[in-house]
């Protein structure tokens, strides 16, 4: 398949294209800096320019995974800057997608921020879509544009709803989820780390290996598909202090060094999540990580790995 | 109050401009023609434009009324420019509107096209919103953005479902409903009309009037809103035959002179409208016309009054 990728060079999109090109495909790699990639096309830009996404879908399109967003954290700060990389810019690139192809497949990196703070005791698949972060609304409004997209045969869309994704590299992601990342890089580093949730709050995991074969599995996907295009991911439910004696257990060093201080925003966002039932997602074949064992030694391994590509 | 309207040389937004006016508001009239109106403020331009956005806020607000928008057929053979007007300028305009106020009412124009062309037997205020149009998918989208900002207590938003509203100008509107107008110009002047639509098809519609009154309601409706801020006005379902006939009847004309002569997309799009419970709109005090009568000498009330002003 023909394949454009957007966020090519970010921290799921590297792996991605790397793993797309290794089974055949031809890959188009997009992103603002991009390293060359035997076996991949690259086109750096921004997808935020029409000329950019002309470049990006001249050799046609089979399928997209449009993974460039401005995240939570970011968005906040910048409302309308993200606007136009997370709705217009994304409105574009599908009419772009649409244009190029036979009705492409394409997969959209959503995310759980479309159910906002307020969750009622279970989340499940008919839970409404509040959002309350500016990243969340975006979100929430790419997967109605995309539905509708599909509805029109003029896309084959399928709206990934991702939970927090780690290991995550250390350095700055504008995510209001990173310290779900940097807690495995203080703890596996035996730093200390103070947590801005408390031990007691819970949320909901998954290890980018298995965000990988999420994305992976949604590419050639072939059953039918929610009228509404959306599937939140089955993923694990994890306590922070759980998480925390986890790591250190795997990493062999001492959960002691992690205190716990929370911040109030954070706290909100991510303190509470109640138990997901995504049996949309499970029925369609997409799998979470084993347990929190496999998903934090999944997690440490990918740390590794980053250290080695550097 | 001080009010900002766009759209505000529109059908809708010049006697709802001058209807204000007289209640006493300041308002501010914003649109790329207005006619000059004894006590309002206009600012001529592109709601598009942020300077023309930060020109109609200068003075503050205390509300706004977003009426500009691409239709239906517009937007249906003109989509990313569409996506300007309905999307980004739409959100810039909510953002201008929550940084000038405190907190200030946004009555957003919305449409029953966010629930598309596949109805179920009734639709009532949990009718999924499977949008088909690209306008519909535009004011779906928009919907959930000013519920966010609303949970974000940056705006105190209320989306209006609009129906079809007669009687619009003869003039092309860019609008896909623009036969329900049509007709009534038609039978009252004693031409012959072929019906886009199949005698038995049935739709939902408002008055002018009842549009006006629900707007003016909405500006200062005080009461706990739904969650996701919207309400789908209630409406009258007519069968188009009944409307001709009713319009002869008041007309004095020969409905005759009216054959049906069904246009695929027009009676996919609204060929088949089933029943309507707005429950929510009639609780908080959102009224229909008072029958399909009182709907139609309204109606053509209005065109009177448009010849004398036009």
């Amino acid at each position: 398949m023909h394949i454009v990728v957007t966020g090519a060079n970010g921290f799921i999109g590297r792996p991605l294209v790397n793993r797309l090109a290794r089974l055949g495909h031809q890959v188009v790699a997009l992103d603002r800096t991009v390293e060359p990639c035997p076996g991949v096309e690259v086109v750096v830009g921004d997808i935020a320019d029409l000329a950019v996404l002309g470049h990006a879908f001249a050799g046609g399109c089979d399928a997209a995974v449009h993974l460039a967003t401005i995240p939570g954290g970011a968005a906040e700060a910048d409302p309308a800057g993200a606007r136009r990389v997370n709705i217009e810019a994304t409105m574009a690139l599908s009419e772009a997608a649409a244009a190029a192809g036979r009705r492409p497949r394409f997969v959209f990196a959503s995310s759980i921020a479309v159910f906002g703070n307020a969750l009622p005791p279970i989340v499940d698949d008919d839970t409404p879509l509040r959002p309350h972060l500016v990243y969340g609304a975006h979100k929430a409004m790419i997967e109605q544009w995309l539905a509708t997209l599909s509805r029109r045969h003029a896309l084959d869309a399928l709206s990934l709803r991702f939970p927090g994704i780690v290991a995550r590299p250390p350095a700055p992601s504008g995510m209001k989820s990173a310290f779900m990342s940097d807690v495995f890089h203080a703890v596996r580093g035996q730093r200390a780390f103070t947590s801005p949730v408390a031990a007691e709050a819970t949320f909901w995991l998954m290890s980018l290996d298995a965000v990988l074969a999420a994305i992976t599995h949604a590419l050639t996907l072939d059953a039918a598909l929610p009228e509404d295009r959306t599937v939140t991911l089955p993923a694990l439910r994890l306590r922070m202090d759980e998480l925390v004696t986890t790591i250190a257990r795997h990493a062999g060093t001492d959960p002691a060094l992690v205190d716990y201080a929370p911040d109030h925003d954070l706290q909100a966002s991510f303190g509470a999540y109640p138990p997901l039932i995504a049996a949309r997602g499970e029925a369609l074949g997409f799998r979470p990580d084993g347990s929190p064992d496999a998903l934090v030694a999944t997690a440490l391994d990918t740390i590794a790995k980053q250290e080695i590509s550097g």
